[in-house]
């Protein structure tokens, strides 16, 4: 395509627009996040000199071509929600307004950076209301897709309110709290559970969680009444138990009891194994006696909706609006704004989908602000702890019924009469 | 864990089995990938002097610890099955022989390389089947799980059967074809559909697929017989037209016959938008004269069935054969071999699970064979075209229903005596 309009001599300037065009099934929001992600690859963005002699050796481009790919740099407009805003369909996470070429040369890789934080964000925000303020840790990096996906989801479900990752190299690089336990394999290794159980509490006296269900999840809390008085004799505290399987609802009353009974009151258990977020709200729900919850699979492949339909779609080129027509697939044309209502008591209450030079309207935030011009970022990227902040007030300002994790209720996005005027106005002139 | 293990002295040598605990719903097997990335894993294993110093900071660990962290390299044994081949559950993929912490900390690792290559491998095999030779193009990139994926994906679904991807660095780096369309908003770029088809097909005389479904599919057909005759009358062929929405049935044989009575009958018709295995069977059986498919979302995450229950666990330790009772979680005791029986039409008849110094019986192969000695490399990866070679051999050798898309028959494997002896050993040694 690049090359098409290379020759054809196409440098219009264009505006895309990135949305979801609808919500997955049970999604009463989105959370959007990765827009560092794309703005480190706009500014990163660059053929190198192997990428031009390999496309050379193709024999489908010419030198003109070539040279102009070896030259090219994002030098466009980027205007953008920030990561941890609330985003509903069609409503534009980002615009890149760029010669031609070189916003539809980055459509493959700013759907793909922005495609699975947002995923994930808006999966594990579910998880984090679900679990009513008891802490989640991510544990899903062994099944998430890739070994980017892993590192994405950590900073994804941290964002999205969870306290920890078991990811160690997310910890290294994003600044996450860490959080581990043990494995089955590590007490089968030791073949007695209570050694293997003292073993970990000498080397971790502070931070051991005990696995109990490698063999009988009872017996082995009798275990960890054990080993927190042998810890508590020398000034440490057992930090927890889990529990990876079998009725976590009735195991964690049973254990709960063992260890109240054994003194050990103060220890929280943490249940795991193929938990999502609706596993969590039944176990809150039930009033089962669990401190915190470890997620993994289910969260970090976003499981009962692995995808979501983002598009990056051109609205604008040469100041002419733009329409695609292709059944059920017709997107609002032009550059645009979303204006939020919010209410005297801080809640969001409908969003307006306008133009982009339309006023906001009294009362209203408007979502999308630039963040790059010129291809040079307008200002630092905001810190992961501020992006997290964002995130927990953005979904407490939701109208309770969308926050709903089964059957949410539809959060009001209405058009703006201009865009509706425009958009019959571009069809007109088909 | 590593700590705890080094800290008590624990430095015996451990089995560990990589196996699916049951397949997803509706498949009735599974295409083993991403033991190369496995093997790279194994070799390049060390940790920098940057991630000692970080996990010194941290304060949790000794110096002894961590010099014994320094020197860790993996001098172990891996025992696998080529990528390519067909697995069922319970089956292992791999095992790796090591000594414990060795074995132990490569666990989220080895799960996450093999995971993906495998789920995506599994779900492309599928397609390739309800395309009864139709070419398919993976185009899933822009919605995988991140860019790691992206290339897994493309990698997988060439290794299943795919025959091109639309993934250029995919191309450049595993030698796979390419392929490529036109966007919509190239299209619409232009503005006049007729001249957007004319500027790429100069471009590209030999390779120009032109996209029907931006505006009407049927007018955009007739334009496309223009083109064909103008390339025509340069001694080129159009190579395609695609149709990307709407419905691909009726809307396949309005554009065949406009491209017939138009004398470009010799063009192939190719469809795509959010399809999956189920749509290319039903479109194939419905007799749509559709040539091609491009595959993309659906296919790159698995959308069905987005993560495999592919587990790591310790089956033997210091000798002893290990046994976890965890509700729903029992698994095999020690070191695995599985026998495939192969019948005298070379179709697969069924397999046994077996102890791995057991007899492979008169007329059956044995699938798991060592790659790794002493952390070192037995052979050179097998090449791609291999792998792929080895994928369709493997599919076409399955019994007719194991390869059913919905409600496949189970594929028989069973349990040799030996196994289960040694399985109610241990479960009495407890």
């Amino acid at each position: 395509m690049a090359a098409a309009c290379f020759r054809a001599g196409l440098r219009a300037t264009a505006t895309f627009s990135l949305f979801v065009r609808r919500l997955p099934p049970e999604r009463g929001f989105l959370l959007a996040a990765g827009l560092e992600d794309v703005l480190q690859y706009l500014l990163a963005l660059r053929f190198t000199p192997g990428a031009l002699e390999w496309l050379a050796s193709l024999g489908r481009f010419d030198g003109p071509f070539l040279d102009y790919l070896g030259s090219l740099r994002f030098t466009g407009q980027v205007r953008a929600m920030p990561e941890g805003t609330v985003v509903f369909a069609e409503e534009p996470l980002l615009e890149i307004t760029a010669p031609l070429i070189e916003a539809q040369l980055v459509e493959t890789a700013v759907i793909n950076l922005i495609h699975l934080p947002t995923l994930i964000a808006s999966k594990a925000a579910r998880s984090v209301l679900a679990a009513r303020g008891r802490p989640l840790a991510e544990f899903g990096l062994r099944r998430s897709h890739g070994t980017d996906a892993g590192m994405k989801a950590a900073r994804a479900a941290w964002i999205a309110g969870f306290d920890s990752t078991s990811n160690v190299l997310a910890g290294k690089l994003e600044g996450i709290p860490l959080s581990g336990t043990m494995a089955h394999s590590y007490v089968s290794a030791f073949g007695d559970e209570l050694e293997s159980f003292r073993a970990y509490a000498r080397t971790h006296p502070d931070a051991c969680v005990l696995l109990l269900d490698t063999y009988d999840t009872v017996a082995a809390a009798h275990k960890a009444v054990q080993v927190a008085r042998e810890l508590a004799a020398r000034g440490h505290r057992l930090a927890g138990v889990r529990l990876d399987s079998g009725d976590l609802d009735q195991l964690s009353r049973e254990v709960r009891r063992v260890l109240d009974e054994g003194g050990a009151e103060y220890v929280p258990i943490v249940v795991s194994g193929g938990l999502d977020e609706h596993d969590v709200a039944r176990l809150v729900s039930a009033g089962a006696p669990i401190d915190a919850f470890g997620l993994g699979t289910r969260i970090d492949t976003s499981a009962d909706a692995p995808s979501l339909d983002l598009v990056y779609k051109l609205v604008r080129v040469d100041g002419r609006d733009v329409l695609k027509l292709s059944t059920g697939k017709e997107s609002w044309v032009g550059p645009k704004a979303v204006h939020r209502v919010v209410g005297t008591d801080g809640g969001f209450t409908g969003d307006r989908l306008a133009a982009a030079d339309e006023p906001v309207p009294h009362g209203a935030m408007t979502l999308l602000s630039p963040v790059m011009e010129g291809g040079e970022l307008l200002r630092p990227h905001p810190a992961l702890p501020e992006v997290r902040a964002r995130a927990a007030a953005e979904v407490a300002a939701l109208p309770e019924e969308v926050r709903r994790l089964s059957g949410p209720g539809e959060y009001r996005v209405e058009i703006s009469p201009v865009l509706r005027a425009r958009q019959a106005a571009a069809r007109a002139k088909r």
